[in-house]
């Protein structure tokens, strides 16, 4: 019964996601479903890239949060449209939800559409938003075992950050372990090695997003 | 619909945890339903806290995972019994399987039983798994505004501890914004300030433990 149910669901939010792949597709859109636990840096993350290719790329963002604007707040000073969606203690963005607020932008005026989903390293990786794909995050300090230990994220991604490369020398974090999990599960996923708070490695980083969007 | 279902799983979730609360009772067993982001250090704080207070209490501990027995590996150098739970992708323990798995344990040879939940700030808190009380786990790398952006397991703690103190300096973590949103959200709460791998202020912890303990 419940596993019947809950496959209504992701039926339900597989078909909307096709429909938003399509609209996106249309209006020549990239959509980025960036999934990381809480704290691993997808904000200053959002921060440092719309920074950098604000000025190349017409961006928008739609910020995932169960309750608060804070993270929205902190992109505010970018100038570029942000809609927020609050969850109200839901553990995940659904399809559905980007589906009511995608008539807020103006398709026609948007490269690329950045979601940063609920800070969650499970839940948000079993439900398609019409992602064009997804962006895994992982910061050092969560520790060397998380691919191993979360590996549907990393599995489904299209690209991993790790981020806080400059926390490694303070904490245990082996990065031969991480790196050899990442190939196991995703063997030729592309790997950013950053510092999103220092800058260290970012240029790794925003050549590839920028091909990205082009192709 | 699904609203309806969700609240038939949470009330047959609250009357297994009842059934579970009246038995570990029954054994004089505290249980303690630890949660936290993945990678925050629950597992490091089982292993500090087996290593100070083992020989004082008898202990056991249940290991929730996704997928691996990795946390339990660690655990396993202290001989206390321990048994994992794997979910198979679920994001949560509920008490269905803390109740599947209660029986491979000698409840008359136990007063405290840790429970490691599956790495997640958000959906574990929704689940009573019968417990005595449940431990919020927040490390300072995953930054201030967590107790504001997650407030539901902050709200429910009856201990908080705040982990990797030794990285405040390597961050822009600001302890008094997180005292203040902590005593917000939940004005009593105990908290405790430490740091699991170099043993900062874990005294604190450990006193409030053993008298929790002997409660």
């Amino acid at each position: 019964m419940e596993i019947k149910i809950m496959r209504n669901i992701l039926d339900r939010n597989q078909n909307k996601a096709d429909e938003i792949r399509d609209i996106l597709a249309s209006h020549g859109i990239i959509m980025v479903n960036i999934i990381s636990s809480p704290g691993a840096g997808k904000t200053t993350l959002l921060e440092c890239t719309c920074q950098e290719i604000g000025k190349e790329f017409r961006i928008g963002i739609i910020e995932g949060d169960i309750t608060t604007d804070l993270d929205a707040r902190r992109l505010k000073k970018y100038d570029i449209p942000i809609v927020v969606i609050n969850t109200e203690g839901g553990c995940h963005l659904d399809s559905h939800s980007i589906s009511k607020v995608l008539g807020s932008f103006s398709l026609d005026d948007i490269d690329v559409l950045f979601v940063e989903n609920v800070g969650n390293l499970i839940c948000p990786s079993q439900f398609d938003l019409g992602e064009t794909f997804k962006l895994a995050v992982v910061s050092t300090a969560e520790g060397d075992d998380k691919p191993a230990k979360y590996p549907m994220l990393f599995r489904e991604a299209e690209a991993v950050i790790l981020n806080k490369t400059d926390l490694i020398p303070y904490t245990n974090f082996n990065i031969a372990r991480f790196r050899s999990d990442i190939r196991n599960i995703n063997a030729g996923v592309p790997l950013f090695e950053v510092s999103c708070t220092r800058g260290d490695n970012m240029k790794t980083w925003y050549d590839w997003i920028r091909t990205r969007i082009k192709s």
